[in-house]
């Protein structure tokens, strides 16, 4: 079998490092956030992109038993009362396009703005605008724009102010901004959802695209792991009950 | 439908509150450890468990390629390159019995002990040494003692000299501690592992045993996410191989 | 690395073989729930066996959505739209203890049971009794006797006839009857479900305990695709809602 | 909470049915395999429809430990000794876009060039060029052409003569092959493997292109099954390793 390279994580048989820093140190100073920065980007974070890693992971931790991923979780685990990681990870793989896919989606529509305007030198308004165009004409809509339970999303204005405090925000922040006059011009006033906030300010701490689902995951999982918790200790098992109504053909007569 | 409850995460249209925390506040100031805590415990840590808590989920994080979480996590990343979610969750599927399960046996072993220590008035070491007689006589290896790869765990020492510092050891980390010297005597000096040392401080700090796999759980998470972050970025779809010999009953002319 | 090795499934350049026989002809020849039996058995199935294998996995293919597995699975593919092996992985994590579970206990207590009638003579009925009677001491329900959505389980009769018909019941199908008898002795009249007339036809078919569980995953996969399939061509994402009420600590002024 | 509705399964007290169909009749004279069919289609398959759909299941039910779900099922396995459920579900999350997701990608081109032919009268070759230039011209592999472990899919010539014979062939079989041509037109002769001959199949049965994914699923949650059984009927848990090479940064002194 070929050899499996990693540049993460090391150990040998008394000391265990992630990406060169010694575990044992880490454990002593580092945070949670500030490894998990660590173990996605290779260097530990400034104290204001720790702040934001933070202030990211804490916003996304969770959304109450109504998400998608809360429901899929406490269902599996009201029938698996044995494996909470089985519960975790169904909770996990709600985790799509739809329920907390759009982040990905939303960098990598940054990206390719803030590419043309470094490329081409259009201004941040016309790159957002095209984008936007392109997106609707291809019946998309705006991802992180939005949200289905709040009229404007409490996370993003810490997000963004934090940001710009702490001297992380750059051109991704500036990017989402224009997208949200974009949109304003083109469809309606859409406020930007935690979604296109993290993308954009992972962005600006130099992450790709996918680390925002990443991230997404990652702190999610901590909330899902409090669900499955409470689901254990308060609940019966096969409690959950869904009203079905059946539409299909009638019975047979064989 | 009857309705879900929940003590955990409630919000209206522009607030989101943890346990009666506003998010928006926590996002400021409070870590992500520091949440997850919050969301487990109902209230927030004190300094000295923020400060183990974080370095109980920093020393879980990671162990490289080669632990079975990550093994399967980058084995799925391997087929599954559009939902990066299916290979986190086959990673976390991984943390059973065997591996990761550890802390969870074993905080249930310290709680046993702990309450008979309270109800007879025993001794720790009585307590210790009539459960890993037991253990023994079943079959079974005392859980979070030992480990495949160290022959002293490294975040052993960090966690217990952490708890004793910042007062946070009681019960829990004596007991651990009762538990070692009970094995010496009956088998032979085996190391605590992070698994026991995690319990232990999980049991001090007032959470039932099911946590400690839970943290395991969201600690490695973040591990496992990095590790199928390089799996994508580094390698190529299907590089994984495994050199099978077939062993059953030989090809049949039909 | 190791080698790893297998007694199921051996290929070369131009063949693929399932426990010695060609693939090409068990094409031609052989159905799925046939070649299930081998891919589990070793050897492909007696005519009688065959039947009975196939009736067991079309009676355990599905329930509805109401059930836990099908319910976990729907809510994941809400949020997931371009993984649907998440949504039916996710429906098969719900298969537990809790739901889909009972075949394997059952079958283990049957197993004992029938152990005890052949090592020391007991009848059956004394074997079963005694099972029952240790069962209702720790606190436990028999696995496999009543249903929540049916008061007699219309799959338990067409097995169990089957079963019969063919030649296939043995010490199994007799022990479950013991079984039911001894449970109307003791608490009340309780129906065998599905999953107690499977494990009995298993167990007469040579098939060890854990296999029930197996197979309920086998059946269940069909179904639960079904289900994913039916969310993802006749409802739109995200349209699954709970009603949730909060009713943890209060929202605090900081 | 609104009604959740389905066409699929329904049932009272007393009886099941699978759209329309009683599930105690179908015990007694269907398979597995075309219940399966039923489930999906909404109607009973024909006797040769029957045939083809248990050979596509059949062909599909296994491949040995070395592809990436048998590789990820037994991993996960190797750490989880209480859940076999979570084994199962991680190998089906590694059926992904690349391994075990050529089908779907396949039998929406084959649906592609066939509307084409239809709307546009084109020749089966013209519309399979055009799709295999733009798949060239895209940078893509065609996908279902090729196998890593076969020069020649042993399966795939068993799927196209029964679906000759059996008169299922349609225009799926016949623009597969178009495709084939083309493709040993414009790049090398490249063989059909069984995720494309099960597309053409499918598609000619009336089946949308997702259900060649859901079909592999199905079919190969047999075999991951039965590997996952095998793990913990012959190898000790925790026995997988891998060798790892690390090429990160090195040591820090901190």
């Amino acid at each position: 079998m070929d050899n499996w390279r990693t540049r993460i994580t090391n150990h040998d048989d008394d000391s265990i490092w992630y990406c060169g820093h010694d575990v044992a140190g880490l454990m002593r100073t580092e945070t949670f956030a500030g490894t998990t920065f660590l173990l996605h980007h290779g260097r530990l974070p400034s104290d204001g992109e720790r702040r934001l890693f933070e202030a990211i992971l804490v916003g996304i931790a969770d959304h109450g038993p109504g998400s998608p991923s809360a429901m899929s979780a406490r269902t599996v685990a009201t029938g698996n009362r044995v494996a909470p990681e089985a519960a975790v990870a169904a909770g996990i793989l709600a985790i799509g396009d739809a329920h907390g896919g759009a982040g990905w989606a939303c960098q990598r529509l940054l990206s390719q703005a803030i590419d043309r305007v470094t490329r081409e030198g259009v201004s941040d308004d016309m790159a957002a605008d095209d984008i936007v165009r392109a997106e609707i004409a291809a019946g998309r809509r705006l991802p992180g724009f939005g949200h289905r339970t709040h009229s404007q999303d409490p996370r993003t204005a810490v997000l963004l102010s934090l940001a710009g405090e702490l001297g992380v925000a750059g051109a991704g922040v500036r990017m989402v901004l224009a997208f949200e006059r974009a949109v304003a011009r083109q469809v309606k006033p859409l406020p930007i959802n935690v979604d296109a906030a993290m993308a954009a300010i992972l962005c600006d701490m130099g992450f790709p695209p996918i680390v925002a689902k990443l991230m997404f995951i990652v702190g999610r999982a901590a909330g899902l792991s409090a669900e499955v918790f409470e689901e254990y200790t308060r609940e019966r098992p096969m409690r959950v009950k869904v009203p079905v109504v059946y539409d299909g053909p009638p019975a047979r007569r064989t």
